[in-house]
């Protein structure tokens, strides 16, 4: 009878930690949104040097309450669920796990900037919770475009690449070291700096002919600017007439994936029974 | 019968004020258009620092007048109105009452720039005056398109505040402060700058892997601007179609919202009878 | 009988000169073209120091060819036509007279740099000769969309002129004129700048908070830039269905405004009898 | 039968290196992109001094080795196709021929820069390739619609170098050369760096007035970005309606153009019964 009681158990947290259909997952899913934030936040403070100085200690221990929390998520969220290997190697568990690890691994190496930056990687658990929630429905159809448009958005930066290393190489040739464009991947960086409107001006043409070509250059950016914006537009209008697929907030408790039909009693990827609590 | 003539005069003065749809009406909004205006053009030149020096004396009695009348001007909307609480508390009477307040109070707190500065808040009277006329009844349709691509463009933005943050640190990472990137959140300052292609170039990559990251960056940006405008381009063209409310020029004078149609006897809002007079 | 060859003679010169729809009046407008463009580089060369002094001369008797030629051009233009003072007084008469006279007022007015720089204006003239030739019928839809999308364009860069307005304030108020923001003037400039995408980076955002306010308005700047595309796409798309005007490249010789109908035989405009020759 | 047994081993080679639709065609292709990518990084490499300085003896010899194979690739199309003068003097048939020569004219034109970056050049050998691949038939659309909007397109760069000109002009007067504007031609410079929003800032308006007139061609260039936008868009969505044509991978083993028929027998540019393998 025990683990009838800790089976019952197991599937009230999965439902809590993986779902967002009851009132207490909803509640879970905000309060891990405010945590994520928060140590995001704290990620960012440390690196800066004042502040850091005057709060290290009160840094170091938020940064150690978050990790313990964040730590114990991960367990639950291993031992809840019926399939825990493909959990831990899915993309969200990776995240996850690389969200506790830096801290831990900061006793051992001191001062290594790298492994603590590393925590920025939380951000990305925000994706998670939000997919569960109703509101990115919302971007569905965009979603939707952005993916029927992939293959000439792609084919379109691997043309402007293509442009930017020769006109980089022309722009090398025609200015030269003496004038800020030292090699060719230099040149190609600021074409792609010119190109994209960004413009920094570290480097800029200081000859008539270099001034000419980047002219050029930059009307040429400014005419090509419209082909992605197009092609989205075109995929986005035509793909608004089609209707949006809903989303439950349910999870299948085997497998963690997103049970998409209210009515559904069997999981659609793995085939465990849904409705039996 | 004292009363009855002053009432007279109140809804004269309220329909003077608040509405567009009289002569002396449009006459007032022009006037306090011209008004406004000229007082925001007043506030620029005084913080400049060889105008305010040569010209101190008329830009201040400038100042004067206009709050004088700004002062008049918002105890008349206060006492011709039926519901003066009601004014006084929406947006556009805390902006009326902000447009009048800071020239009082230099009076007692001398030289505090933050507080002068707020005058520039008339600007946003501006609003009020353009809303009932005709003219602005043109972009009901824009208005429309960005309402319904509202949530799109935030979660738009949301993405592009992690992507930053994700690419500041990454930057923070590989650039480090000996090359300007001093911390994540000066990194994603630079991230956005580079992103949104504004780059300034007060901080830019040095070493050549960070100049590659960069030169991504750039080509994600030009990618991903496209999203927005693909929404709203979308949006807008599919409204189109529908019809254009149009716009009276006529305000209640009970609860001075706005009467959207021109046969209408009551007031939509608070139910009051309009056409008494 | 003289009067009658005179008239004929004028007739004839008013169709090279005028028209496009015979050989000779073809030639003439390339001929044309290909010296307004030669002028304006002249004009443009001789504002480079080097270049000037070392081809001073050169450059000062291809101006006064360039000149004379001009001026033969607008003598005949007048004499041909029937109501010389509608031609004079148009908007092309005008740039046509002033391509023609600040070379002979720079022998009286010696290095008056600001009357030379006006010779540029002889660009303008460009658009009289496209206007004629069938090219530019391409771009009849353009200018269509353009002109029905211009009133919410107006009232869009409206609106980034008051948030520019308000945002500059903010900004000199949190960096003050110790970081660059000297003025709300400056500010306002700058603010444009960012939320533009130009970002010069002559000023920028040296406290956090400022570089806060400026990742805002930099990603604020982001999503507006969608709107202008938005309404030109949407109109311009819903115009492609509608047909296009022809251009017949003739011109009425009583009052010079186009004739778009092959087959007529009066001016739509003054009622002149077209084909009596 | 010697000479049959030649043709035949021509056709067969012509299949592998014109073709794609036979394996080794496609291998064939692949190991050319290969070697087309690897070689550009070389010439890339090479120009970074520190670079070339440690590893100059294995850049030099890789590029010999990939000069070689390019040599045996052109000798090998010229010798395969029927009409060689068709393909040698085509567009691919000079890129292919200048692929090779800089190297071997380095051996006696010892450091001549503009030569070695001719190499550069084999990037454009990638379109050829791709032009053959499925995977390009993507963008079909993409180009119909930048086809049809070229004409737009090009009024659109008309329009803008014109603006550029006089507002070059109006700045030079404005803030002249003692604040950057050295000349006209260096103004329309930064007009366009301007107008385009790259914003170096190498330049920048230093006068009130001159910040002024910076703003609105700010305000303007970011209005007229809208125009091209939405005219691909339009364009686009207007074409995506329509269907793509196949590729089949095959090209004409006498003229080498493209076979775009899956069933044809006779080659549709010059005639050549192309299934008589």
């Amino acid at each position: 009878m025990n683990a009838e009681r800790l089976k019952k158990w197991k599937l009230k947290i999965h439902e809590v930690i993986y779902g967002t259909h009851t009132p207490a997952g909803r509640l879970f899913d905000l309060l891990l949104l405010g945590l994520i934030v928060y140590s995001v936040i704290i990620v960012m403070l440390e690196s800066v040097p004042y502040i850091d100085k005057e709060y290290h200690n009160f840094l170091n221990i938020s940064e150690w309450v978050v990790t313990i929390l964040f730590t114990l998520e991960y367990i639950l969220r291993v031992i809840t669920i019926n399939r825990p290997k493909k959990y831990i190697f899915s993309f969200f568990g990776v995240v996850d796990f690389l969200s506790t690890v830096p801290k831990y691994l900061s006793l051992f190496l001191v001062g290594s900037q790298f492994i603590t930056a590393f925590r920025i990687l939380r951000l990305l658990r925000i994706f998670r919770i939000l997919k569960l929630v109703r509101f990115v429905g919302e971007s569905n159809n965009l979603i939707r475009a952005l993916n029927s448009s992939k293959t000439k958005i792609f084919v379109f930066v691997f043309f402007v690449i293509i442009i930017s290393v020769i006109l980089g190489t022309v722009m090398y040739i025609v200015e030269g070291p003496e004038n800020g464009y030292t090699s060719i991947p230099h040149s190609v960086y600021w074409t792609v700096v010119t190109l994209t409107t960004v413009g920094y001006g570290d480097i800029s043409p200081q000859t008539p002919l270099g001034q000419f070509i980047a002219t050029m250059i930059m009307i040429i950016g400014y005419g090509i600017i419209a082909v992605p914006t197009g092609i989205v537009s075109a995929e986005y209008a035509s793909g608004m007439s089609k209707g949006d697929t809903l989303d439950t907030g349910r999870a299948c408790p085997n497998c963690s994936s997103d049970v998409l039909q209210s009515d559904a009693h069997y999981c659609r990827q793995c085939g465990y029974k849904l409705d039996d609590h």
